[in-house]
């Protein structure tokens, strides 16, 4: 009898493992390192090996698995982040397993941590949601329908990489400029903060550390500082317009925040809120605004959710 | 025996028929006039009764309705053109047929003029299109698995709403600053060229127009003026924008550009893919574009394609 399902949350530096029933309940979750020697080339093994350890394979009805890169059809093209370059998932994995009957689904992993939001988590019971991950980069993902949308070429939801800035023009990670990542990341918002710091003469605690994170400018601008709330009032107009122009082109019912940034609370979806209605008034969307409540565990959720 | 399809395409001025076999070829077309007296009360009357002098009920399969305005499960919200507020179309509309079995389906006009494209015109054999349509505004649809999007409600495709401009952030007709149809439109090519004309002392044949249309601008492009030239490269460095926004959010398989701008031909085309590959290359989308073929007919065969 095969009764249960495994997702598996493949990062550049970990993997995680999520062993759930039928009906979506996480029984036990693992991870192991990335190991990321010869072009990640030992990764889909590892895999294998970790899950055998955790389940009987004849009693797996599916693994669904995220991966840091463009996905379309169960081949992603590529994975910056473990070395690897076009691979077909079902492909390569199955002989490991040597079971026909296992199903093996593959998926962008900031797209599988949407659908894991709206399978367990706060878009629960929404079947057109858009997720926004705030991290070191910005990650997105789209599902309208109850499904995932991939793209021709695994490009859609690249949400971190729609430009949306013509102020600061930063270059990007991915060579362009602009992108809502370069503004609205962990990373973005640092560069927002240290620019005004050289621009303005305002005192602000943030002038007296040799570096921050985003977590800090937000504590502070939670204090009252004032560079650091001019900071997060700024990416987070930016967030906002993405978020308006995402809405004039999908009107989806729930758009889900997550990420390391989410985590400075309430006070995002109230900076998001209030720019976002100036950028799409006339249009009456009662799309509603909500940060994600799985946090780590969203991908694995995802990755049952792909196969469930 | 049921054996055609009418398709109903509702604008402010005319109102234009198709009808058609169940294979979705057009057997004949005409047009009334839009009655936008009385808030439009008597339109729906005004088409039942034309599609009665040309078709007998009992020979319809359906109706396809498209409208100026948003629509979401056959309701549409409000259409300022018409001088409507909500009206659920097939609640209204099948007392005046007195028939139980004919389908009923209404959409937005500018998504069943994508849907006619991807039926029988330039997006043939695709299933997932988007398509600008720009004329006096600029009007779009989002086309995935054969699927028309239309959103929470109905806003999904508002892509000549989504702000990408905030160089001139100039006023919309939609109350909001920096919308690409304030740029991208034939009314935003003008808004374009006069801003350059005044700001520039280049002779240009346009100083010598008391007045002059987009069309205007872009022959003289073609004749090598400087301005001219200037103008529709900003216009399509706009709209490029906004399609590398969609692309990195949905990677259709083709974008269509439809609506009298289009009519400028290959040019518009050369200059999207010129700003287009650097606003999205480092990911390696292959979305297509394309000039629509159908014209003003786009519409009817969309709305075939509602009921098909």
């Amino acid at each position: 009898m095969r009764t249960v399902i495994i997702g598996v949350d493949v990062g550049g530096t970990s993997i995680k493992f999520g062993k759930f029933d039928l009906g979506g309940q996480l029984l036990s979750k693992w991870s192991i390192r990335t190991n990321k020697t010869e072009r990640g080339e030992h990764i889909l093994e590892d895999i294998v090996s970790s899950i055998k350890n955790h389940a009987t394979v004849k009693t797996i009805k599916g693994i669904g698995i995220g991966l840091p890169g463009p996905v379309t059809e169960n081949i992603v093209l590529h994975c910056v982040n473990l070395g690897w370059g076009r691979k077909d998932i079902e492909t390569e994995m199955r002989p490991l397993l040597d079971d026909e009957e296992v199903i093996i689904k593959a998926a962008n992993d900031a797209t599988v941590a949407a659908a894991g939001e709206m399978y367990q988590g706060i878009a629960k019971g929404y079947r057109n949601v858009v997720m926004y991950t705030l991290g070191t980069g910005v990650g997105g993902g789209i599902i309208i329908d109850g499904k995932i949308v991939e793209g021709m070429n695994g490009v859609a939801g690249e949400l971190g990489h729609t430009i949306v800035d013509f102020r600061h023009n930063y270059l990007c990670a991915c060579g362009k400029r602009g992108c809502l990542e370069t503004v609205a990341s962990a990373t973005g918002i640092v560069s927002l903060a240290k620019e005004k710091l050289i621009k303005s003469k305002v005192k602000s605690p943030l002038r007296r550390l040799k570096s921050f994170s985003a977590k800090r400018v937000f504590d502070l601008a939670k204090e009252g500082d004032h560079i650091s709330q001019k900071t997060v009032e700024e990416a987070m107009q930016f967030l906002a317009l993405s978020m308006a122009n995402t809405t004039l082109t999908l009107n989806p019912e729930i758009i889900v925040i997550g990420g390391g940034v989410s985590h400075a609370g309430p006070m995002i979806i109230d900076l998001i809120e209030k720019h976002y209605y100036e950028m799409t008034e006339p249009f009456i969307s009662h799309t509603h605004f909500a940060l994600a409540t799985l946090g780590n565990e969203a991908g694995i959720y995802g990755c049952c959710y792909l196969v469930k």
